[in-house]
């Protein structure tokens, strides 16, 4: 059994002190440097190996400073406070010395209590009734596949659409089992939502992630490699920045995480 | 004239090396400590100020990491990267040495582009169509005018709701121009949803808080010192934890900021 692209890309390195060595995997490539989502799960990947975690992630905000060169990088955390229930986080991704990346991350206890889910899970017809989509042609894309079942196929809307709603199933590719790190990354896979308004491509990129990291017990064990129904959609695009909220789903309906970032664009 | 208690509350002063001295205001107590959303708008004050901030905010998540008592508190920034059109900070409010609250802000350029905003204004009547509401029973809350559009107002329930939808104009008691301090501060007006779910009180309180800023150009000067409409709502409560997200609009429908944060509980 070969180790799965995914756990390669956010293989770390303990260097002592809180500090790990990472290095980008080129399965995971972007246009420039790598996917912003395998940077926000080795993040996330790094809170988990740190000897001094305590609990499940709850929060993650990852701040996407400067580019990310192909190579290795540094990421240096600490848990600046330790509670009884939470844990805070503070992380930095160096290369050469510059900061790349910054993150916070909350984690915490899970335990009984009251529950219910507000949310509406979008209607869409099962998987395997929809076809496998074409993926945005930069390589990290294909690593999950992904099946459209509402809004324009990225690359292949013939015309701005009126809303840039977006809902696919989706799953890594090759399969792989569900854990907080690849769904820290699955919250990352929308493409601009301006894209989709305007039927094009032009520079565009997140500079915040926020991820809520809604599932329990286990909701992500259950998952296995089942695909997610993801869904994005932005509130606001105005003067260069844009908003991307998003809802990433089990089949059996359980909100697996809820996500928010920010986007510039330059039309 | 006397100055607004709000500036009191988020007056710093400098101390050198992206260092900065606060104090907690009576006026905006919390049950235990300063009103959260204080905080927050304390912490994008000290960006504004900073000798090297470039740009406005566009992004800040704050981790309230453990309690802030009444008194003198510490704010150490930095710029850990400034880009072209982008400026990256990291926060950190410390009382006696020990990290209070975390956090990180995204400034950067706004400039003419392509715009539109996809989210729908809640509908509500005018604001001086609907009568001032009590506000909770804590010193803050007294610093705003809430007047209830949708959703039980928070203690006056009679029972647990069906939705954790609250709509709410709201403005600063007593009034003020509307900045992007103050713009914080309102992203974190609504009392945990679980409490509107339960028509309870319980333990419960913010971990995390994110607001993106979307006001561009004169949009908050053009605000004065009018209401905003303020519209809360869950996706999801389970284990102990739910998150929120809001969106505030000038009252001619401008999406000023939209904000997500995620909450505890214990029932």
């Amino acid at each position: 059994m070969t180790a799965h692209d995914f756990d390669a890309a956010i293989d770390l390195e303990p260097l002592g002190d809180g500090r790990f060595r990472g290095h980008t995997h080129p399965a995971y490539a972007n246009m420039v440097g790598p996917f912003g989502g395998i940077t926000a799960a080795v993040l996330t990947r790094a809170v988990e190996v740190h000897p001094d975690r305590l609990g499940e992630p709850l929060a993650l905000t990852v701040n996407y400073a400067g580019p990310v060169a192909d190579g290795e990088f540094e990421i240096r955390l600490d848990a600046v406070r330790t509670n009884r229930t939470t844990q805070h986080w503070t992380l930095e991704l160096t290369q050469d010395g510059a900061v790349a990346t910054t993150a916070t991350a909350v984690l915490g206890q899970r335990r009984e209590t009251w529950s219910d889910t507000e949310a509406r899970m979008p209607q869409a017809p099962p998987p395997d009734e929809l076809p496998v989509s074409p993926v945005p042609p930069v390589t990290w894309a294909q690593r999950y596949e992904m099946r459209f079942a509402e809004g324009p196929v990225p690359g292949h809307g013939v015309k701005p659409a009126d809303t840039s709603t977006s809902t696919l199933w989706v799953r890594d590719s090759p399969t792989r089992p569900l854990d907080f790190t690849a769904l820290t990354a699955l919250c990352d896979i929308f493409v601009p939502r301006v894209y989709i308004r305007q039927a094009r491509m032009m520079p565009a990129g997140t500079v915040s992630l926020t991820v809520h990291f809604h599932a329990v017990g286990d909701e992500l064990r259950d998952q296995g490699d089942d695909y997610v129904l993801a869904s994005a959609s932005a509130s606001r695009f105005s003067a260069g920045w844009a908003d991307q909220s998003a809802t990433i789903w089990s089949r059996a309906g359980v909100l697996l995480a809820t996500t928010h970032q920010l986007v510039y664009f330059k039309d």
